[in-house]
């Protein structure tokens, strides 16, 4: 995904910005890369219908563990230019070389338990925070949201920041909304 | 970053895995992407070792909130390739229209307190699991994360999948460990 407004690069590459703690990136991590997150989900059917049909994501593995009855589903979103191997095997190879993966994980029979929920992270104990999706128009982005009505943790319009907003998933979990070129003064 | 031995797609577009409750993506979710995750963490002196000295992420930006007393910090593992603004603010805007960005947010002072800990979301109560990083040879991550110390949950000999293991931050969040040619045929 590219947006018009992403700046260019001006000079040499980036070395990182110096904290206490930061190392450079030693010769023997090349090509690690941040492939996906995963969450545990209630309800596979909910929480597909939600990050397909309002996030925008596309299903590109379920695997099943029937030993283990768990199945996970890997979605992301695709643009128009990535190539997504149709052949099985292939296309789970592909799926464990991207970023931006989500991985959801369904034990099973969740589901059918009226009072079944996973914890989100924000309340006590706290950890996980949220998933952050950027999206290239936010005022667009809010409409749809509420079209299609989408439960929010911050609004916009609440607090300081204007320019961002969380909303919750299925389960409850906190997902940012941002649009990158409007946080150009943050923090 | 790309791999040779990622497989390539034959014939059209990836239309998605069939599942209940799956939907085609909506044309207003064009351009939505996954950003970010963002885990809290006890002391970034650490935990910026951990990710830049042993994982090999870049520091991309620092964010400090003074009235709210935390700071963020948002890292990625960069390639040759990619071309990061020196200038801070494109950098902000680079960094929130990426993919594969892990968000760090520390409380100011929970550095000093010696109990405190944050919880991993796999003990109760359950709800976030883990990242995972792909890596291009996981035998040589594993004698690479030995030689570090690092802590596993699960090491490639435990259990059935010897092809995948799960290490610990500094937090004690697990970290998937794949490497994605050899994940073929699972699940």
């Amino acid at each position: 995904m590219t947006t018009p407004s992403i700046p260019q690069s001006t000079g040499g590459p980036f070395s990182g910005e110096q904290e206490p703690g930061v190392k450079t990136p030693p010769i023997e991590t090349t090509g690690f890369q941040f492939n996906h997150t995963m969450l545990r989900i209630k309800d596979p059917e909910i929480s597909l219908a939600f990050y397909t049909g309002i996030m925008g994501m596309t299903l590109l593995r379920k695997l099943d563990f029937p030993e283990f009855q768990f199945s996970l589903y890997f979605l992301a979103q695709l643009d128009d230019q990535e190539q997504v191997p149709q052949e099985t095997h292939d296309r789970t190879v592909w799926t464990f070389a991207q970023r931006g993966i989500l991985e959801l994980t369904h034990n099973w029979g969740t589901e059918q338990q009226a009072d079944f929920a996973y914890h989100d992270g924000n309340a006590e104990p706290q950890g996980f925070g949220h998933i952050c999706f950027s999206v290239p128009d936010f005022d667009a982005a809010i409409a749809w949201f509420d079209q299609q009505g989408v439960d929010y943790v911050k609004r916009p319009e609440d607090g300081k920041m204007r320019n961002v907003a969380f909303i919750r998933d299925a389960d409850g979990y906190w997902i940012e909304i941002v649009q990158a070129d409007r946080l150009a003064t943050i923090g």
